[in-house]
């Protein structure tokens, strides 16, 4: 019962939700819905993502070291929805999704609100997840973003 | 240049906005408005909050190990406003702010959507930030707090 509530409100901590876009080593494309993202550092600017160990976005992560984290306007609520499915259940989630790409090509959610390029620089285990940490070498925020659509105070603190 | 547009998009990634509540060594209340928080493991239930290196919270949190993210609804904006403030800029930023507790009496946000108990387990230094890693001993969610209040997303996917 303690951990059922435990668990259930961690369920509802507020996060953002993300693409986590990256290019295999054949160069293809490959994306996935993220949410347990986090601000971690502003100078040097970093960020950490926390993933399933066994997924294939971990894998392609530690595989190629670059990957772009980018924030969905409400139109791509499809294509966000679709890309959360997991690679083991899904044959192919990538069909039918068409994506953007950030300056150094890197993909992209399409119409993206903003994007961060990101370089892995270290990794941590916690409990059943592994915390990627990521330094962020550019980045860009489409003009007119209101702030109520990026975060639940919009920054009005 | 790039370093700017890193940092501006690293400040717009979308966030959760959430208080820490602990309490001193005298049992007094304290709090603070974080958004630097991300849920790390569902098993066991773990997260973790970024907080600044010289901040009385972070003091707080390594002197006492336990304290309380609780989740605010949208009435209780000026105190979240007022709690996002620097100890070291407001004298007192307590005064006039009126909290409630979770069932082991930590400090949360009145009338909390939902809060979580937690108990340091680790932390660790990332660029200007220090992670301070939780695991969540208890929780508890409102009754009939709507998904989208909680996050961008609601938990659609």
């Amino acid at each position: 019962m303690k951990g059922e509530g435990a668990a259930a409100a961690l369920r509802q901590l507020p996060t953002g939700v993300c693409l986590l876009g990256i290019l295999t080593a054949r160069a293809e494309p490959y994306a996935s819905t993220v949410s347990w993202v986090v601000p971690l550092s502003f100078e040097p600017p970093m960020l950490g993502v926390a993933l399933e160990p066994r997924s294939k976005t971990l894998a392609l992560v530690r595989a190629m070291g670059d990957f772009a984290i980018s924030v969905p306007r409400a139109e791509s609520r499809s294509d966000v929805i679709k890309l959360g499915r997991s690679s083991a259940e899904v044959a192919d989630k990538m069909a039918g999704v068409t994506l953007g790409t950030t300056d150094g090509g890197l993909p992209i959610v399409a119409g993206a609100a903003g994007w961060l390029a990101c370089r892995v620089v270290g990794e941590q285990r916690v409990g059943d997840h592994v915390l990627v940490i990521a330094e962020v070498g550019a980045g860009w925020v489409a003009d007119g973003t209101a702030p109520p659509a990026w975060s639940y105070w919009g920054g009005s603190g």
